[in-house]
């Protein structure tokens, strides 16, 4: 493929951006991606099963074939949570900064505020009130230069875009569409149930966005994390490793202290289910401003072809 | 109903914040619960089954009927455990003021010493040695005025004094009576699988205490938290909010960032549980002083008999 | 038997403390166990069966009998991972002091470096640079004298040593040897579920290594905690308690705030399993220079084999 991104794709990722799906509310997400599978699937390589449902909460799963592994993305993202009066909480760990614009609704209408930061605490600035529990997220503002694109929300609606592509040419595998993941999780623990139990699946990968550091820079490949604040089986890490070296597609290796992912639910559940992260690396995470280079991108997605064929 | 709380219900209430029950032993309390249930269940509209055993390890489940709905409400309580020499160490989070009168028993009899604390350590004064891992937990002091109650651990022996007044016209539902909440929890996870395995219940409801804020007061009625440290399902929420509404009875919508219940671990349990906490405000939390308006206990009752119909 | 250790048995010990192990990469260890059953189970009382496999990723469990009871050993140390360049993030919660000499391997061979701590931060001097991701641990000095054992990973070699005498007149009961505990855990979920649909084994105690204290000395007995950062069910640890009083076997009573355990995962996992921590204490925590007092280390095996038979 091409490192320029077909305009159809472009037009994709900003879609996925601009839904709004705060963590505990993604029945946007959820639908948004039910209609487009449904529309688009036609043309795959095969056509998936959709798993969803009250047992499911606002979850999806795509099946494909015979699955061996499953690729968990999530398609919740940060936000704020109007408290009482101007005062705002936040929905996982949004960077917070003067003046940011915050779009949401409540029963009185569409809302499109800035957020204020007086010593700490977080505040809207609007003409009137906003409904006790009204959720707002960032405004989009989507950019694309020859190399990068930027927008609110690549963490993780460009793991959700990698999937759908990766989508098109899948024969064997689960695609996961997660819930929660932002803030604290709970939808990863039964989700690893029902695929350990009813496909036998112990190979997970996370599909997420990662940060650029002095290891893992712009346009160096898709990173693949060899720990984070869960170290996750070292013989498992090793085979994709070793796959990633005979692939032939660009990569980095990451390793942190911190950060979290789906990867740390897969972790404590009670399933033996391995797991790896490998995720294109972004900067201004959590910001308005989220930047991903492209070569990162088709990384990510020629990665995810290739191990889901051969791991 | 009238505000007025009838003496035998203020017996029954003062009866339950008096039983011993700190977090990891909480035999009394489950006995006290199966007797009380099995001599007063013959004038209640369904009369129950009593789940309980080596499988629940201290927890009790009261099944009516055709469940759809559990509300869970904790039946341990803070308090604090002697180390070595005269030291203390906390179980949960008590408040911990010089003087605040403890009880409890050892091998050489019943005691009754004084908190005392030093450079934030924590010390007993007592005229013998304690032994080491002995329990101990705050005098009662039972008070009551026109508008409000006030005891130690109101938090959580209110909560299960409103599921034993829900229980005597309750007719399809779940009432489960948990283990550890104030301490790092771990039964809930057992109690999920049971009800989810066993009646396929996906909905559940969080009867315990919260705090008067700037937003939730006392006397507004009982508190429908949005979120804490944990956000629930908006869907589900929002069905709750609108039966509320429905209702006609008094409460308050809470949103909050810290703080958690049973709910964290009904989020993060292997399943597609939806909670929601509701429970009324009371100030002085966790201290021997605990206080709640007679109002917002008449509200929790008649929210959790209107909810358990309709939801 | 004999307070002095037999040298076979010594040899024992320093082979197990010097394999291999950080937390995610135990492979060392299990194969190591599985060898030494293998050959050694023959001379036991009763041959367990072993229980392994990619369901138990790279635990192992050792069944003799009819179980009533489990003990979980975790074969997992602390250690460091290689980031980028000289850089190093710890693995677990390891001391690290200046001029420590770490031992790993990487593609290019051998590895012999020392710890470098500037600021806090963690560095490696070494003569080449270390590949990423590399896992480094301490270098063995195993020490002995008439009254203590010294070496780095007697946490927890030295459970896992116990259990290995334990298993040599053992006739009812279940060894599990966990993965991960140094760093977060993962591993006891799933062992947790398997030990409770399989065998329907409600009775766990932990098996690990706890710190000389005020109140746990050096030569007092092995320590039986009554709790640490979490509250084990106070019912199950009396009737311990009055157990190892009966046995006539020397012990101490632990009582503290925070540590954790193997125990903390069985109290959070979603089966009814009630655990103990029972285990010898030590100096110099997670440094190369853990210390045990020998008559701890007899007291402990003579511990679990009482309680084993009892239980």
């Amino acid at each position: 493929m091409n490192e320029n991104m077909k305009q159809t794709d472009l037009a994709l990722l900003q879609a996925l951006c601009g839904v709004f799906a705060p963590s505990g509310n993604e029945v946007a997400m959820k639908d948004f991606l039910i209609e487009y599978v449904e529309k688009k699937s036609a043309q795959w390589k095969v056509r998936p099963d959709l798993i969803h449902g009250t047992a499911f909460q606002d979850c999806l799963i795509l099946k494909f074939g015979k699955p061996r592994t499953a690729v968990f993305a999530h398609i919740d993202s940060i936000g704020f949570t109007v408290r009482y009066e101007n005062q705002l909480v936040p929905i996982g760990s949004p960077e917070a900064e003067d003046g940011y614009v915050l779009e949401g609704q409540d029963s009185m209408g569409p809302i499109q505020c800035k957020l204020k930061v007086q010593d700490r605490h977080l505040f809207y600035d609007f003409g009137r009130g906003i409904e006790t529990g009204t959720e707002l997220v960032f405004q989009q503002d989507f950019r694309e230069t020859d190399d990068f694109v930027q927008s609110c929300y690549l963490d993780n609606r460009l793991g959700v875009y990698a999937m759908l592509k990766l989508a098109e040419t899948l024969e064997d595998g689960l695609i996961v569409f997660s819930c929660g993941e932002e803030h604290g999780g709970g939808t990863v623990p039964f989700l690893c149930k029902y695929i350990y139990e009813q496909y036998a699946v112990k190979q997970a990968l996370v599909a997420d966005i990662t940060w650029v550091t002095e290891g893992v820079q712009h346009g160096g490949g898709v990173a693949i994390s060899m720990r984070d604040m869960s170290v996750p089986r070292r013989s498992y890490v090793d085979r994709i490793l070793k796959l990633a070296e005979q692939s032939g597609i660009p990569y980095q290796i990451e390793v942190e202290r911190s950060g979290g992912s789906d990867g740390r639910e897969i972790h404590a559940s009670p399933y033996p289910i391995d797991w790896c992260f490998i995720g294109a690396p972004e900067d201004h995470v959590h910001s308005p401003d989220e930047i991903v280079h492209k070569k990162d991108i088709q990384s990510m997605i020629d990665m995810y072809v290739y191990l889901m064929q051969n791991l």
